[in-house]
Protein backbone atom coordinates (compact mmCIF):
# COMPACT_ATOMS: atom_id res chain seq x y z
CA UNK A 1 0.00 0.00 0.00
CA UNK A 2 2.70 2.40 0.90
CA UNK A 3 4.45 4.43 -1.85
CA UNK A 4 7.03 6.33 -1.55
CA UNK A 5 8.73 8.23 1.30
CA UNK A 6 7.18 12.05 0.87
CA UNK A 7 8.98 13.20 4.22
CA UNK A 8 10.62 13.27 7.72
CA UNK A 9 9.03 15.30 9.78
CA UNK A 10 11.35 17.32 12.32
CA UNK A 11 10.12 19.13 15.26
CA UNK A 12 12.62 21.77 16.40
CA UNK A 13 12.21 24.68 18.55
CA UNK A 14 13.23 27.09 15.79
CA UNK A 15 13.05 26.49 11.76
CA UNK A 16 15.74 29.31 11.53
CA UNK A 17 18.41 27.41 13.90
CA UNK A 18 17.41 24.07 11.54
CA UNK A 19 18.09 25.60 8.73
CA UNK A 20 21.24 26.75 9.32
CA UNK A 21 22.08 23.26 10.57
CA UNK A 22 20.51 21.98 7.14
CA UNK A 23 22.07 24.90 4.71
CA UNK A 24 25.13 25.93 6.29
CA UNK A 25 26.62 22.50 8.25
CA UNK A 26 25.30 20.02 5.69
CA UNK A 27 25.35 21.83 2.44
CA UNK A 28 21.93 21.98 1.61
CA UNK A 29 20.78 23.93 -1.08
CA UNK A 30 16.71 24.07 -1.64
CA UNK A 31 15.14 25.14 1.27
CA UNK A 32 11.70 26.62 1.11
CA UNK A 33 10.31 29.47 3.23
CA UNK A 34 8.57 28.99 6.16
CA UNK A 35 5.02 29.22 6.17
CA UNK A 36 1.99 28.67 8.78
CA UNK A 37 -0.61 26.35 9.31
CA UNK A 38 -2.21 27.46 12.20
CA UNK A 39 -5.38 24.39 11.64
CA UNK A 40 -2.00 21.89 12.41
CA UNK A 41 -0.63 24.45 15.10
CA UNK A 42 2.73 24.46 13.09
CA UNK A 43 4.91 26.16 11.25
CA UNK A 44 6.67 24.76 8.26
CA UNK A 45 9.70 24.64 6.16
CA UNK A 46 10.45 21.89 3.59
CA UNK A 47 14.65 20.87 2.75
CA UNK A 48 14.95 19.49 -0.25
CA UNK A 49 17.43 16.38 -0.51
CA UNK A 50 17.36 14.41 -4.14
CA UNK A 51 14.95 11.73 -3.64
CA UNK A 52 12.60 13.15 -0.58
CA UNK A 53 11.87 16.13 1.72
CA UNK A 54 12.84 16.66 5.01
CA UNK A 55 9.73 18.36 7.03
CA UNK A 56 10.63 21.26 9.85
CA UNK A 57 8.16 21.55 11.82
CA UNK A 58 7.89 24.27 14.79
CA UNK A 59 4.97 25.16 17.22
CA UNK A 60 2.44 27.67 15.91
CA UNK A 61 0.44 28.90 18.73
CA UNK A 62 -0.47 27.78 22.47
CA UNK A 63 -2.60 24.67 21.39
CA UNK A 64 -0.11 23.53 19.16
CA UNK A 65 0.06 19.46 19.38
CA UNK A 66 3.77 20.35 19.20
CA UNK A 67 4.03 21.09 22.68
CA UNK A 68 3.36 17.46 24.16
CA UNK A 69 6.64 16.65 21.87
CA UNK A 70 8.82 18.96 23.29
CA UNK A 71 7.91 18.53 26.68
CA UNK A 72 9.48 15.20 26.24
CA UNK A 73 12.29 16.42 23.84
CA UNK A 74 12.61 19.98 24.58
CA UNK A 75 15.73 20.18 21.80
CA UNK A 76 13.20 18.91 19.24
CA UNK A 77 14.19 15.46 17.14
CA UNK A 78 12.25 12.93 14.63
CA UNK A 79 8.50 13.50 14.85
CA UNK A 80 6.53 11.28 12.04
CA UNK A 81 7.08 9.84 8.69
CA UNK A 82 5.25 10.58 5.72
CA UNK A 83 4.46 7.97 3.12
CA UNK A 84 2.61 8.84 -0.24
CA UNK A 85 -0.74 6.40 -0.68
CA UNK A 86 -2.78 6.72 -4.08
CA UNK A 87 -6.23 7.30 -2.53
CA UNK A 88 -6.76 8.63 1.04
CA UNK A 89 -9.84 7.09 1.75
CA UNK A 90 -9.33 3.65 0.84
CA UNK A 91 -6.19 3.90 2.59
CA UNK A 92 -7.62 5.40 5.79
CA UNK A 93 -10.51 1.86 5.41
CA UNK A 94 -7.89 -0.45 5.18
CA UNK A 95 -5.95 0.75 7.93
CA UNK A 96 -9.10 0.94 10.07
CA UNK A 97 -9.77 -2.69 8.85
CA UNK A 98 -6.26 -3.88 9.81
CA UNK A 99 -6.69 -2.24 13.61
CA UNK A 100 -4.93 0.61 12.64
CA UNK A 101 -6.27 3.92 14.54
CA UNK A 102 -6.41 7.19 12.76
CA UNK A 103 -5.90 10.46 15.11
CA UNK A 104 -8.44 12.90 15.43
CA UNK A 105 -11.76 12.62 13.92
CA UNK A 106 -10.85 10.15 11.29
CA UNK A 107 -11.69 12.22 8.40
CA UNK A 108 -8.52 13.60 6.46
CA UNK A 109 -7.64 17.22 6.57
CA UNK A 110 -5.15 19.15 4.09
CA UNK A 111 -1.68 18.94 4.81
CA UNK A 112 1.56 20.78 3.68
CA UNK A 113 1.26 19.85 0.14
CA UNK A 114 -2.67 20.88 -0.48
CA UNK A 115 -3.67 17.15 -0.54
CA UNK A 116 -5.46 15.06 1.93
CA UNK A 117 -3.67 13.73 5.08
CA UNK A 118 -4.38 11.55 8.18
CA UNK A 119 -1.77 10.43 10.70
CA UNK A 120 -1.58 6.58 12.32
CA UNK A 121 -1.85 6.33 15.75
CA UNK A 122 1.87 5.16 16.85
CA UNK A 123 0.90 2.30 19.27
CA UNK A 124 -0.02 0.04 16.65
CA UNK A 125 2.91 1.38 14.07
CA UNK A 126 5.97 0.03 15.98
CA UNK A 127 5.95 3.46 18.02
CA UNK A 128 6.26 5.65 14.93
CA UNK A 129 3.81 8.69 14.16
CA UNK A 130 2.92 7.74 10.31
CA UNK A 131 1.49 10.38 8.22
CA UNK A 132 -0.41 8.89 5.05
CA UNK A 133 -0.39 11.64 2.10
CA UNK A 134 -2.36 11.22 -0.82
CA UNK A 135 -0.15 11.77 -3.63
CA UNK A 136 -0.04 15.11 -4.73
CA UNK A 137 -1.47 14.47 -8.70
CA UNK A 138 1.05 16.86 -10.48
CA UNK A 139 4.54 15.71 -8.60
CA UNK A 140 7.05 13.42 -9.59
CA UNK B 1 27.05 18.32 0.27
CA UNK B 2 24.32 15.81 1.69
CA UNK B 3 23.22 13.81 -1.19
CA UNK B 4 20.15 11.55 -1.12
CA UNK B 5 18.30 10.23 1.94
CA UNK B 6 19.93 6.54 1.95
CA UNK B 7 17.61 5.17 4.97
CA UNK B 8 15.86 6.27 8.00
CA UNK B 9 16.98 4.28 10.82
CA UNK B 10 14.09 2.83 13.29
CA UNK B 11 15.05 1.30 16.67
CA UNK B 12 12.52 -1.62 17.28
CA UNK B 13 12.96 -3.91 19.74
CA UNK B 14 11.76 -6.41 17.90
CA UNK B 15 12.72 -6.50 14.25
CA UNK B 16 10.16 -9.44 13.75
CA UNK B 17 6.91 -7.51 15.05
CA UNK B 18 7.52 -4.25 13.35
CA UNK B 19 8.02 -6.19 9.71
CA UNK B 20 4.75 -7.17 10.35
CA UNK B 21 3.80 -3.45 10.93
CA UNK B 22 5.18 -2.62 7.70
CA UNK B 23 4.38 -5.56 5.30
CA UNK B 24 1.04 -6.56 7.16
CA UNK B 25 -0.21 -3.24 8.08
CA UNK B 26 1.06 -0.76 5.99
CA UNK B 27 1.33 -3.06 2.66
CA UNK B 28 5.64 -2.89 2.16
CA UNK B 29 6.39 -5.85 -0.42
CA UNK B 30 10.01 -5.26 -0.51
CA UNK B 31 11.24 -6.08 2.97
CA UNK B 32 15.25 -7.96 3.20
CA UNK B 33 16.46 -10.51 5.35
CA UNK B 34 17.50 -9.49 8.99
CA UNK B 35 21.31 -10.02 9.38
CA UNK B 36 23.72 -9.31 12.32
CA UNK B 37 26.22 -6.25 12.17
CA UNK B 38 28.02 -7.08 15.85
CA UNK B 39 30.69 -4.94 15.29
CA UNK B 40 28.13 -2.29 15.28
CA UNK B 41 25.60 -3.86 18.51
CA UNK B 42 22.84 -4.28 15.80
CA UNK B 43 20.75 -6.91 13.76
CA UNK B 44 19.46 -5.03 10.88
CA UNK B 45 16.90 -5.25 7.82
CA UNK B 46 15.76 -3.43 5.05
CA UNK B 47 12.29 -2.44 4.23
CA UNK B 48 12.46 -0.65 0.84
CA UNK B 49 9.91 1.96 -0.28
CA UNK B 50 10.26 3.47 -3.85
CA UNK B 51 12.75 5.95 -3.01
CA UNK B 52 14.55 5.35 0.11
CA UNK B 53 15.02 2.55 2.35
CA UNK B 54 13.62 2.22 6.18
CA UNK B 55 16.59 0.49 8.25
CA UNK B 56 15.11 -1.41 10.96
CA UNK B 57 17.52 -1.81 13.78
CA UNK B 58 17.17 -4.19 16.98
CA UNK B 59 19.89 -4.17 19.82
CA UNK B 60 22.45 -7.21 19.31
CA UNK B 61 23.92 -7.73 22.50
CA UNK B 62 25.00 -6.88 25.79
CA UNK B 63 27.22 -3.76 25.18
CA UNK B 64 24.86 -2.70 21.96
CA UNK B 65 25.08 1.09 21.32
CA UNK B 66 21.07 0.93 21.41
CA UNK B 67 20.63 0.30 24.81
CA UNK B 68 21.13 3.59 26.04
CA UNK B 69 17.83 5.19 23.08
CA UNK B 70 15.71 1.95 25.16
CA UNK B 71 16.15 2.96 28.33
CA UNK B 72 14.79 6.68 27.27
CA UNK B 73 12.49 4.77 24.17
CA UNK B 74 11.35 1.36 25.30
CA UNK B 75 9.17 0.70 22.57
CA UNK B 76 11.77 1.96 19.81
CA UNK B 77 11.32 4.39 17.47
CA UNK B 78 12.82 6.93 15.39
CA UNK B 79 16.85 6.81 15.83
CA UNK B 80 18.47 8.32 12.59
CA UNK B 81 18.67 9.59 9.34
CA UNK B 82 21.36 8.52 7.13
CA UNK B 83 22.43 10.83 4.03
CA UNK B 84 24.75 9.99 1.26
CA UNK B 85 27.97 11.58 0.04
CA UNK B 86 30.42 11.18 -2.57
CA UNK B 87 33.39 10.72 0.06
CA UNK B 88 33.47 10.19 3.22
CA UNK B 89 36.75 11.77 4.24
CA UNK B 90 36.31 15.04 2.75
CA UNK B 91 32.69 15.29 4.26
CA UNK B 92 34.35 14.04 7.84
CA UNK B 93 36.72 17.19 7.07
CA UNK B 94 34.34 19.35 5.87
CA UNK B 95 32.09 18.81 8.93
CA UNK B 96 34.64 19.17 11.43
CA UNK B 97 35.54 22.23 10.08
CA UNK B 98 32.14 23.91 10.70
CA UNK B 99 31.96 22.56 14.44
CA UNK B 100 30.09 19.03 13.72
CA UNK B 101 31.27 16.58 16.30
CA UNK B 102 32.22 12.54 14.97
CA UNK B 103 31.21 10.28 17.11
CA UNK B 104 33.66 7.24 18.18
CA UNK B 105 37.32 7.71 16.70
CA UNK B 106 36.33 10.20 13.72
CA UNK B 107 37.51 7.06 11.45
CA UNK B 108 35.21 5.66 9.30
CA UNK B 109 33.48 2.55 9.52
CA UNK B 110 31.53 0.20 7.01
CA UNK B 111 28.51 0.09 7.41
CA UNK B 112 25.40 -2.30 6.45
CA UNK B 113 25.86 -1.49 2.89
CA UNK B 114 29.17 -2.46 2.85
CA UNK B 115 30.40 1.78 2.35
CA UNK B 116 32.40 3.67 4.80
CA UNK B 117 30.35 5.78 7.14
CA UNK B 118 30.43 7.76 10.26
CA UNK B 119 27.96 9.29 12.76
CA UNK B 120 27.26 12.89 13.24
CA UNK B 121 26.71 13.87 17.00
CA UNK B 122 23.33 15.14 17.28
CA UNK B 123 24.23 18.45 19.53
CA UNK B 124 25.42 19.88 16.72
CA UNK B 125 22.63 18.23 14.14
CA UNK B 126 19.51 19.72 15.59
CA UNK B 127 18.88 16.55 18.24
CA UNK B 128 19.39 14.21 15.34
CA UNK B 129 21.59 11.40 14.85
CA UNK B 130 23.10 12.13 11.20
CA UNK B 131 24.23 9.30 10.03
CA UNK B 132 26.64 10.33 6.36
CA UNK B 133 27.10 7.38 4.21
CA UNK B 134 29.71 7.19 1.40
CA UNK B 135 27.45 6.55 -1.76
CA UNK B 136 27.22 2.93 -2.70
CA UNK B 137 29.28 2.94 -6.37
CA UNK B 138 27.34 0.57 -8.08
CA UNK B 139 23.58 1.99 -6.36
CA UNK B 140 21.01 4.28 -8.45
Amino acid sequence: MIGRLNHVGIATPSIEDSVRVYRDMLGATAIGEPFDLPEQGVRVCFVDVPNTQIELIEPLGETSTLHGFFEKNPRGGQHHLCFEVPDILVARDEMIAKGARILGSGAPRIGAHGTPILFLHPREMGALLIELMETPKEAH
